[in-house]
């Protein structure tokens, strides 16, 4: 592995062009807290915004000065060259730029010349004037400047002699590096690699790549542009970005750390990949991308019947990488489809030695499969997997509580009032019948906190219990609220998280299910007993 | 474009290796229905499952006899080599291949030595005798064969003679294609482009790719596989299948199609690209990937402010290909990050011109920050926003009705007792108040029933209206029940669908506005007056 140093740079856009997905909406608290992650994970650039053109980013610079302590990236402000015919000293939007503070500054110039002149309206020779009076003069007060070529590969299909000109220009006013952009996202590696050789030869400049994945091969766009001889690459974390999204940081990284032998980021900040992805995502309000590479929970899990049972012979046989080169686990998928041996795996991955218990396996798997097919998945559901399990190896379930009934009443009187929620549980514990009532900001909500309520005197540790997550999923999707639903539920103790599942063809009742299945497992997680 | 003929296969492994994606369980008639629309879609091959080793996949072939008229495609049965020590002609699992009656069959292979000797524990020449014998027998059966050399890749890393001998073998025994398959999913483009180089240079063999995307380049792969000769490639729908999944048959076809100038499925095809993709994530009961090239709903969204005012000067300039070639539309999002712009286009894709509307305009932009500030959304709300956007431009809200209250409650005794749901809705319509009673397999579904009573008198034609989707989504993550709901409703009157928002902190409360909405929204489709 090379070492690590300016010559090679992981630049992250995450906050400027990541924040263009569909969905994502972020506030400067969470610009901020992305960054932290960002830094952990050890990319050298961290471009949070476009500070003048959009009020957010201009404040995301000014707290960063004072909030924002970064141990491996340096700060980098975004913003486009100076208005056509005007002085980049004079230019309101440069000005932005410079009182942003960053050290670097990325800036994004047109150079295919069909956008300069139908998009800016401008002339080849003034879109070149920009570039050079914008990139000298962020030089000349000190800053390092990156160059974006908007839509260079379309350019250069065009009119290569142009847009050579567009990177040899930024190279002579002082840009350090010159990155190609792929804005319409429509290119292929092959052809990547050969535009980035072609233009390397011709200029000599440094390069950069800008991947976005119209044709589903932005990272692989970005591993041909490196091939070439480009030395900074634009990634967003989990690849959030306009449209269909950017080359992804993380598959990046790993491919080019694990794969081709480059050291990209700082010893020991790879292997802090699965959580900083995961992290990222909850930042940005996203469900993280299950199926992702490296740092997907689906990357190193296995379904197949036929995989499962030679994995345990020789797991280096079945992936690609050491999952904990990312921070990643290898798991074992509970289905209906994949049969003994990965109820084994699983309870093993659980604590549970099934490997002597032939019957009991037998029964679990047949209890999986009718379950499965009720609507039930267990795959995202180990705390609800785990009590099935101890159901069949103790013969009971384990229980804190009987349940007589519970009652929910939700109303709303006027257009605009708010609606009230009340539940009520009955329920007998250590020999005493215990009615509870609660309001709540909704149904469920209600009900947790009547079934807290009714067992807090025996169970004040119940009070950590905090739950955090909240799926549902409508099964059988023709069907409307007339389908079967399933409840997924995280809960945590502020140490863990476990996940819990229902399945009723009533948001409430399968709600209940799922909130019984989190509260019994908190239970026996506190060391209580079971009757 | 080249001629379509049997020189290059499309081979869709959707029903067999997409089945293996964590989240998916398909019935046999999920897969007869995903089997038609694969066909729609022109693949030259469908491969359906493995007979003999799974009952549902010995059930599709069985029903497909009868239920399945194929216009474009090949049945596929897949299955794997004889055991060791045996004979194929005695093999019960090679029986049930047979007996699939299906015209060709796919046969696994272990073309890596490790893998021969660890999971397989048989010797390399058995293994070699193995794949003669199966694809022989199979080919005097009238089958015609293709081999998928499972772990080809790192097989070939290992041990190049080896690897290279089963291909050889495969072919001398009979078999069409041998497919080289990354099954660990780690390869990246040249390395795949240079090891298929050489096998094809070593044996003039026809061959096929097989790739899975551990490394975010499944997709890349495959060009780069077809770049070297390979000409059968072997995808699924959406991507889906073990792990993190397999090339994406949409993103294939469309780059081998459209990038590359190979005509692979038959015309008037790829256009079908978005519905189909669509249809089969609604049958896999998996939400469909907004984020997928080409067929996504965010494929061809922009959102940037930037953006959004160039495009319309000109669309060809921001897109990498023309999304009406793959049956998918150019989509403006509704967002308080794109100002006016954005939303003057979203109004004429709706009918509205409000071109010459600053002041309306502005308003619009203002409530959609401000409403987007509390947890709405509109880009995936198109009903919603154009009752907002009648609102503003008529001056007030369409209204069909007066909401006086509205009361649900949801009770359960005992622990295994059905619950049972009732709503009561109380409302002002045409001069009257009534009150409607309804009962209903859950709380909204309650709801819905309730207004549909209350107000079927007056507009009998409500009757048409189902509600086929509903999505939930908590926002502000860490809140769990206690946090902010968001609910997305789908609603179709048979002819087209729309989709509602609502927003509360309880459930109940944000189903009921998305009912409204969607209930007005229908109203108005059907051409009633509103007060």
């Amino acid at each position: 592995m090379a070492p690590l140093d300016d010559s090679f740079h992981v630049f992250d856009t995450t906050l400027r062009d990541g924040a263009q997905r569909e969905g994502i909406n972020l506030s400067v608290a969470d610009k901020l807290a992305i960054a932290r992650h960002l830094d952990d994970f050890g990319v050298g650039f961290i471009e949070g915004g476009w500070p003048g053109a959009n009020p957010k980013d201009t404040e995301f610079f000014r707290r960063a000065r004072t909030e924002l302590e970064l141990k491996h990236a340096q700060l980098v402000a975004f913003g486009s060259t100076r208005r056509a015919g005007g002085r980049a000293a004079d230019d309101p939007l440069v000005a932005a730029l410079r009182d942003a503070e960053a050290p670097a500054v990325c800036l994004v110039a047109k150079s295919d010349i069909r956008h300069v002149e139908r998009a800016l309206r401008t002339t080849a020779e003034e879109n070149l004037e920009m570039i050079r009076d914008t990139v000298s003069h962020l030089c000349a007060e000190g800053r390092r400047v990156f160059l974006d070529c908007e839509h260079f590969f379309d350019g250069y299909r065009y009119d290569p002699a142009y847009a050579t000109r567009v990177v040899e220009t930024a190279a002579e006013a002082g840009a350090d590096v010159v990155v190609l952009c792929d804005t319409n996202g429509g290119m292929l590696p092959f052809q990547v690699e050969e535009i980035v050789a072609e233009v390397l030869a011709a200029t000599g400049v440094r390069l950069g790549i800008h991947a976005q994945d119209d044709t589903g091969c932005a990272v692989a766009n970005t591993i041909a542009a490196v091939r070439s001889g480009a030395t900074h690459v634009q990634c967003t974390a989990n690849g959030y970005g306009e449209r269909v999204g950017n080359a992804n940081l993380f598959s990046v990284v790993g491919n080019l750390q694990l794969k081709m032998g480059l050291q990209v980021v700082p010893p020991g900040c790879l292997e802090q990949a699965t959580r900083i992805a995961h992290a990222i995502a909850e930042i940005a309000n996203l469900t993280p991308a299950t199926h992702q590479p490296y740092v997907g929970t689906s990357a190193f899990a296995h379904k197949a019947g036929l995989h499962a049972s030679a994995i345990k012979v020789d797991p280096d046989l079945y992936q690609h990488v050491d999952p904990a080169l990312v921070g990643n686990d290898m798991r074992v998928l509970v289905s209906g489809m994949a049969g003994r041996a990965s109820v084994e795996l699983k309870g093993k991955e659980l604590g549970f030695d099934l490997s002597g218990e032939k019957q009991t396996l037998g029964r679990i798997v047949e209890r999986v499969k009718d379950l499965e097919a009720r609507g039930f998945t267990f795959e995202a559901a180990d705390a609800s997997f785990e009590l099935l399990l101890r159901e069949e190896l103790d013969g009971s379930r384990p229980r804190f509580f009987e349940l007589e009934s519970w009652r929910v009443i939700v109303e709303q009187r006027g257009d605009s009032g708010e609606p009230v929620s009340e539940a009520t549980v009955k329920l007998h514990a250590k020999g005493e019948r215990i009615v509870a009532t609660a309001e709540g900001n909704g149904p469920v909500n209600a009900l947790d906190c009547a079934l807290r309520l009714a067992l807090e005197r025996m169970y004040p540790d119940l009070a950590q219990l905090e739950l955090v997550d909240y799926k549902v999923r409508i099964l059988e999707g023709s069907h409307g609220t007339g389908a079967v639903i399933r409840i997924l539920m995280e809960t945590t103790d502020g140490e863990t998280e476990w996940s819990t599942v229902g399945v009723d063809e009533n948001v409430i009742a399968a709600s209940w299910q799922a909130l019984e299945d989190a509260v019994t497992y908190g239970l026996l997680r506190q060391g209580h007993g079971a009757r």
